[in-house]
C-alpha cells in the first residue's frame, strides 16, 4: 500500500463516526489472524521450553501474547459462528467470555512477573495463564 | 504441558549455562513462527485500514508488531539458509541486518506515536516503519 493511500485510509477511518464489523466472513478472518498469532507465538515459547532455541526473546514472546489477548476478546465479541469456533462459544458465552478475561489478565501478569522478577517467576504462572488446551478442547472445532 | 513439567523445564533452562540453537531446522521453524506472527498481525492491520473491522485494537496490533520485531532480528542472526529466506540474507547481511534494526526502531516509534499522539500520528509513520514488501521483494523466496 502506498504511503498516500495508507494515510488517506487512516484519516478516513478516524473521521468516520464508527466502523461496524463489515460482514461475517471478515469477523471469521480476523479471528483467524489473531488466533494464528497466538498459536505461532506459543509454538515459539514451546521451542524455548524444549531448549531448542535460546530464551533471550522469552519476554518479547510473553509481551506479544499479552497484547494479542485483548484482540482475541474483541474478535469473539461479535456473535458470528463459523471458522474453528464451536457454537458453544456463544451458547456458553458467560463461561467463554470469563476465560477470555482470565487470558487477558493472566498474560498481563506474566509480563509483569517476567519484567520484575525474571523468567523463573513468569514460569510458575505459565500453565495457568496460558492454558490453550483447556479452552480449545471445549470451544474449538479441531477439524477446521 | 503440565504445570510441573513446565516449571521443571524452565528451571532447567535457567540453570543451564547457555542454550545453543539446536539445529538448522529449529532455526528455520522458529523463523517461520516469528514471521507468521508478523504476517498475521499485518493482515489484521490491513483489515482495519480497509475498514473491515473496528480500529479499537490498532494499538495492540502495533504493540505486537513492535514486540515481534526483535524476535525477527534474533531469528535471522544464526546463519542458516533455508525456508523462505534467500541466500542474499547472509551474503548481503549488512544491508539485511540494517533493515531489521530499522524495523525494530521504527515499530517501537509507531507504538510511542500511537500512545502519545493517537492513531493518526501513527498512521503517518506506518508506510516507512512497516515496509514488509520492500524487504520481501529482495530477501524472501515467495515460492516457499
Amino acid at each position: 500500500m502506498k504511503k498516500t493511500q495508507t494515510v488517506l485510509a487512516l484519516a478516513a477511518l478516524l473521521t468516520a463516526s464508527s466502523v461496524a464489523w463489515a460482514d461475517d466472513q471478515d469477523v471469521i478472518d480476523y479471528r483467524r489472524h489473531v488466533m494464528k498469532t497466538m498459536g505461532a507465538q506459543m509454538k515459539a515459547i514451546g521451542m524455548i521450553l524444549e531448549k531448542k532455541i535460546p530464551a533471550d526473546q522469552l519476554l518479547t514472546h510473553l509481551k506479544v501474547i499479552a497484547a494479542t489477548a485483548p484482540q482475541a476478546r474483541s474478535a469473539f465479541e461479535p456473535e458470528v459462528e463459523g471458522g474453528a469456533a464451536k457454537a458453544e462459544v456463544w451458547s456458553n458465552w458467560d463461561d467463554f467470555s470469563k476465560r477470555l478475561d482470565i487470558l487477558v489478565a493472566g498474560t498481563a501478569d506474566l509480563v509483569k512477573a517476567a519484567e520484575t522478577s525474571g523468567a523463573a517467576a513468569a514460569a510458575s504462572k505459565l500453565p495457568t495463564s496460558l492454558n490453550c488446551k483447556g479452552c480449545h478442547d471445549v470451544y474449538r472445532n479441531a477439524a477446521k
